[in-house]
Parts: C-alpha cells; structure tokens; sequence
C-alpha cells in the first residue's frame, strides 16, 4: 500500500464527462489500497477565460489582484472533482492554498514554496477522506494568495508529494509520456518508459508541454519518483527518476529536442575590450530576460562580434535595450533574427561518447543545414540553425542516433 | 466624512463595462471625501453557470463543497473590481471571507454570521486604500468556506457596516428603490423615499427582488442606515431606516405586495383533537419547510378542515410528508393548490388605523375576489387569493389606499 500523489491537468478536467474519468482513476487507485492525494489545475479554458475578463479591463493587471483572479480556476475544479467522489460514494474534500496553508513567498504571479504543513492532510487521509487539493495557488506572509506560475499545478503536486513522503507523484493530462522527438515531426519517434531528472531537464522546451519544468527540479531534490500518464486511457507511461548506477544501460541519446523559442541577436564590429559581455548583457539582466547561448567571434584588427539569444518573445524588448547600449561601447550595429530554432540531442551518455558531436555536426552539414551557434552540456548538444531545416533536423538526427530502437552506449562504439 | 459601505449586485457587475460604471461611483464617493468599504456579489449570471457546473455532475451536492465553488464568483468579482480600481490609479485590495476573516456557524450554504474582526479592514483605510469585500462568504470554526445564502452579499455588507460602525450601507443594484407597488402590474406605483426597516421586512416577498431580507433585520439590529440605490444612473433612492417617533407623518399603508411564491395545503375532515396541529406541521418542522398562514375551521360534528400555505418550491415535499400523516389522524383527505396568491398591504398606520382591514377586505370583495385565508400583523394585512385576480387585486388595493400620492393618517380618519 502506497501514497500516491494524482495531479491532473486543464484537459483532464473540461467537463462534466472527464471529472467523471478522473474520479474513476481515483477511485480505482484507492481500491488497490493505496493512499491518494489529488492536485487539480483550472478545468481546460478556465485560466485563458479569467485572464481575458482581466485583459477587457486593462492590460497591466495588479498581480496580487491577478493572482486572487486566476487561483479561482483551480478552487472550482478542486470543489468539482470533490462533488464528482462524494457522488459515487467516495469521501472527498477540497483544499485551497489558504487553507493547507501552501506558504510562498511575496513573488504574486511566480511565487515559491516556502513551507508545506501537512497535519490537515494527513488526518483527512487518516479518517478516509481523500484531500483534492487546489493546485497552482499559495498564501504568502501577508496572507495574500499567491501562485506559483503557468502550470504552477504540477509544482504543487511534487512539493506535496516530497512533504507527504508520498511514494510517487503522477502527472496525469492528455499525453502519455515523453518521446524520443515530437511524434507530429518524427514518425519514427519511440515512447520512452524511462528518462532521468537530468534529461527531463535539459529537454525543457519539450517538456513543458507535459509539465511545468520546475516541478522536475523540485522531484529531483526530494527524489520523487514521477509518472507521467494520461487521463484518457491506455497502458502506456514515462517514469522520471534518478539516474540508474549503471549506464551501460542507458541509451546515449533520449531525445531530438526542437526549439521555437529562440531569438538570436547580434552586435556587429564591437571594439574588443574588456568589458563589452557585461556592458551588452547587464542591461537584459536586469529587465530579467534570459540569455541562453553566447557567442564571441575571434578578434580581427581589434573588433569582434557578439551574439546571443534570448526567449522571442522578449526579442522587442532585448532589442530596444541593446540599441541603448550600441553607442556607449561604439558597435557598428545591432542585427536580430527570430528565424531561427534550436535543435538539442540530449542523452546521459554524451558524457562518455566523446564522437556524438561531431557526428551530429556531420550529419546536419550533409544536409547543407548550417550551424549557427552551439552550446553544450554534459548530457546536452544544442545547435542553433534556420528556422526552415527545423523538422528536418529532427528526423535526420533521431535516424543517426537510431533512436527508433532501444541505443545503449555499445551502438556508439 | 462619513465612512460608507457600498454593496454592488451581480447586474453591476456584469461585464468590463459595468465594472468601470461602480469604479466611476466609488471614485466619486472618494473624492466627496469620504471612506468606502466595498462589498460585491457574484457577476451576473455567474452563479447560475456554477450551479449548472455542479448539477451537471450530480443532483445532490455535498454542501461543503457547493460552498467552496460557489465563493468563487465573489472572488473574481472582487478580483477584477480591484484591477479595474487600479488601473484608475485608486489603490484597492480584494479579500476573501477566508482572509478577514468574516466567521461563521457550520452551517454551510445558510451560515450566520458569528464574528467579523476590522483590524485589517481598518488598517486597510488608514492606508488610504479601499478594501473590496467578496460578499456571501465567510469561514467555519474549521476553516472551511461557507456562505450566506442568495443574496447573502448584502448581509456581508450590512455585517461589515455594523462591525465598522459605518455611516450607512448602500445597495446598489439594477433597481432605484422600493415602490408601494410593483410599477409592471401597476402603472400608478409611486416610488418611495423612505421606508421603516419593519415595513421593509414584511414586504419581504417585493423586497426580496431588492436585497436579501436577512440584512435588513441585521441593520434594525444594529441600527445601520439602509440606502437602496442604482448603479444605472438616476437620482432616486429609498432610504430604509428607524421608525420615526411622529407617526402621524408616516403613511398608513406603504405600498402592496404580490406574492407568487405561496401554495395551500388543506386536511380535508381531520378529527379535532388537541394535538392535531402539531402532528400535521411537526414533520413540516423538521424538513425545514417554513409554513406561513395557517387557519383552522370551527369544528362541524367533531370534525375540522385545517389549512396552511408552504413555499411553492416545497409542495411536492410538503404533500409527500402530509400524505404520510393522515391516515394516522383519521383526516379525510389532502387538497393542495399552487393556483393562489399572497396579496399584502404593509404600512405603519394598520395598527392605528382600525377601519383599514375591513375596507380592504370589501374592495376586493367588491371586484368578485373570493378571500380564502388572512392574516395579520401590526404593520401588515395579508390575503390568500385565486391567483388570476392577483394584479387586479395589487391594482385596486393601490387606489383604494390613494397610494400614488402620500397618504397619511389624517386621510383615513
């Protein structure tokens, strides 16, 4: 007998029919005689809903306003799914960020979890009763309700799960785990059943279409085991867990990642003084936009490029900041692009596989895809190229690595 | 300056538009100088959407539950009324019954009101900031939501206005006041600028359509000045207040009121025994249906017919539980009719003003209406009618009271 957490997602939840399906995932949860504690999100639609009344207002909402606004999605579908239990005769009661209380931090909008009593949820499982717990949504200092960000659910399930010692944590919405690559760009791509925190991380932009990213930072710190499934039926799951001792038995590469998000941003002719990254950089910084990849080309009679890249849709914004900066440091100019993708492989065995890279590189030069800017990590090799060779990019790399099948280190060598 | 309550209803609320319109009228009422606290229902429909929610899963719902969705939508009406307040550069907070905490009994979808601290709200104002009350709500001695009842915004407020000692309480909804009848069955209707909380009270079925009746025994209570106004615009308004010492300035009747609501249960033959009125209406009693006028025949060879109105909505319940006791009285049989109206006169001049029963009595015999039940207060003459004669009845009786100008004592002697 164990104790499970059950998030599920918007989509799991848009109606009448579908609590009916989630209630009945629970119930049989329970009667395999496990303990269940369940986190909801706002049923589908609800948060873009909320969001759309406030923006009929004004454009810049007040977030400790916003945040009392949205975290009302996630309390309805928290009561909903409690009248859905109690219908079928299965104890339930729901639980807002006020009451258990979740306490945060004062960040309204993108707070963080400071403290997670759990008494009251352990006596409602003690008498029987299963606790559906609002997700997304905390209570800061000063008593104000905060949440935890887009997908913010998925955190509130893991920080559970680590303070209720629970077993495991399941993310169940409408997808059924992780992929070698995007199935809609690459027929081929394979299911995983298994894929370490480290890689779930460095996947990211994949990931987040499953959950929300922290989440799996949060599990990797308490060692939650995470299972991600999906609501509407069938067999298939993604466990997310530590890395295995024996790698010999994981695959080299796990998955072809492609990225829309990125921006790139280029200062032409830069006097090449010391200085100049931070001078360039500081200013994004503060306006806290994220700078992933840097590049700084060799010096040439004493002037070098500088480029970078940043979330597109900060791109206006990272523009109009480093156009201030271009006379102070006397670049020639600044140039921009957002017709660009990056394209990741990502696998814990390129630590140990030294000749993964330039076959990648290779293989994207047969094709005449030109290499922008890379950037590594122990478990991750990015490439930024044009937008168009994207998908592209995608299959030919998940053919190289043999991604179709189970690859293990002894396929690279 | 004066520290002011102001209620605004879900027809206030209903859109962006709207929202602007009450942000207009307490910016105004701000910079006349003086405090406002403000207290908001549900936006128009809102409940009803979450209601259709909740029956769409199950027709019985754990009220625990019902309370927790319910709340919401005074939280998103406060929410966004805050963000519209701030987007106006006027500094606003939304709170949540949770946060104030406004305390009540268990009693979850009819809680009364036990306790309501000030210190944050007043803390709040001194700060020069306008707090906006999610009305309705409140929390139980266990932390769970409750709420009111329908229309339980305006007893949030009137609670708020009592616990802040306010100057008054204002109710702004989609009406200007209270009438002496209702100007759609009757065309002379005249709008009335001042009206007793007594006669208020026992216009309850008119003045339900206007606030929920509870608040305004609360402000007699604690003596809170009632003011019924539109946040559609106009001057006109009704102020609900003390009776004043001089009556003989106050009008005999204050207006007619129709009521819809009533049906009639008759015990045809029962044995007239002592007892036989508290086995009838004790299972009534302990269903919670609230039985209104109740006569009983003189006794014809031992034998009474007995006679009480319930709520329409309780007929069925109220038929199935009566059915079950007559044969245990020996009782005939059971006659119900839905087919009858309430017609009432209220006024504070009906104690002083004997003849005034027996000439309304004869109006309406006058026009061919049959009267199959009375009864009355001090302030209050009641008729049960055939319901077809119900506007005829409202029509006659405002004539026959010269109610479309003042009346007062003097034209009645």
């Amino acid at each position: 007998m164990a104790l499970i957490v059950q998030k599920f997602g918007g989509s799991s939840l848009a109606t009448a029919e579908h609590l009916r399906r989630v209630a009945h995932i629970i119930a049989r949860t329970r009667n395999n005689g496990h303990s269940v504690v369940v986190v909801v999100s706002a049923m589908g639609g609800e948060t873009d809903r909320l969001l759309n009344l406030a923006a009929e207002i004004t454009a810049v909402q007040p977030p400790r306003e916003l945040d009392a606004l949205l975290s009302t999605g996630e309390q309805v579908s928290a009561a909903l799914l409690a009248i859905t239990l109690e219908s079928m005769k299965i104890p339930a009661r729901s639980y807002l960020g006020l009451q258990l209380p979740l306490r945060t931090d004062y960040n309204h909008t993108r707070a963080r979890i400071v403290e997670l009593p759990t008494e009251q949820l352990q006596e409602t499982l003690t008498r029987g009763i299963i606790p559906i717990v609002a997700g997304f949504q905390g209570v800061s200092p000063g008593g104000d309700i905060t949440t935890l960000g887009r997908g913010g659910s998925d955190t509130s399930a893991v920080a559970l799960a680590a303070a209720l010692r629970a077993d495991r944590c399941e993310i169940h919405s409408d997808v059924d785990g992780v992929y070698t690559a995007d199935p809609a760009i690459c027929p081929r791509a394979r299911h995983l059943r298994r894929i370490s925190y480290g890689e779930m991380l460095e996947m990211a932009d994949m990931g987040a279409k499953i959950l929300q990213i922290r989440s799996v930072e949060l599990a990797r710190k308490f060692k939650v085991p995470l299972l991600i499934k999906s609501s509407f039926g069938g067999d298939r799951c993604t466990w997310i867990v530590e890395e295995e001792e024996n790698e010999m038995e994981s695959a080299v590469i796990s998955g072809i990642i492609l990225s829309h998000n990125e921006a790139k941003l280029s200062v032409i002719r830069v006097p090449d003084r010391p200085g100049i990254a931070y001078q360039i950089l500081s200013p994004l910084a503060e306006a806290d936009i994220n700078v992933d990849m840097i590049i700084q080309n060799a010096s040439i009679d004493g002037h070098t490029d500088f480029t970078f890249t940043v979330p597109k849709s900060e791109l206006t914004k990272a523009r109009e900041l480093v156009e201030e900066v271009i006379p102070k440091i006397d670049a020639r100019e600044l140039s921009t692009d957002d017709g660009i993708v990056k394209i990741s492989a990502v696998g814990l065995g390129i630590k140990n596989c030294p000749g993964v890279a330039a076959r990648m590189f290779q293989t994207l030069a047969d094709e005449g895809i030109n290499i922008q800017m890379i950037s590594t990590s122990d478990i991750r090799l990015s490439c930024v190229i044009e937008a168009k060779y994207g998908e592209l990019a995608v299959r030919v790399l998940h053919d190289l690595f043999g991604l179709e099948k189970n690859n293990n280190l002894d396929s690279f060598r």
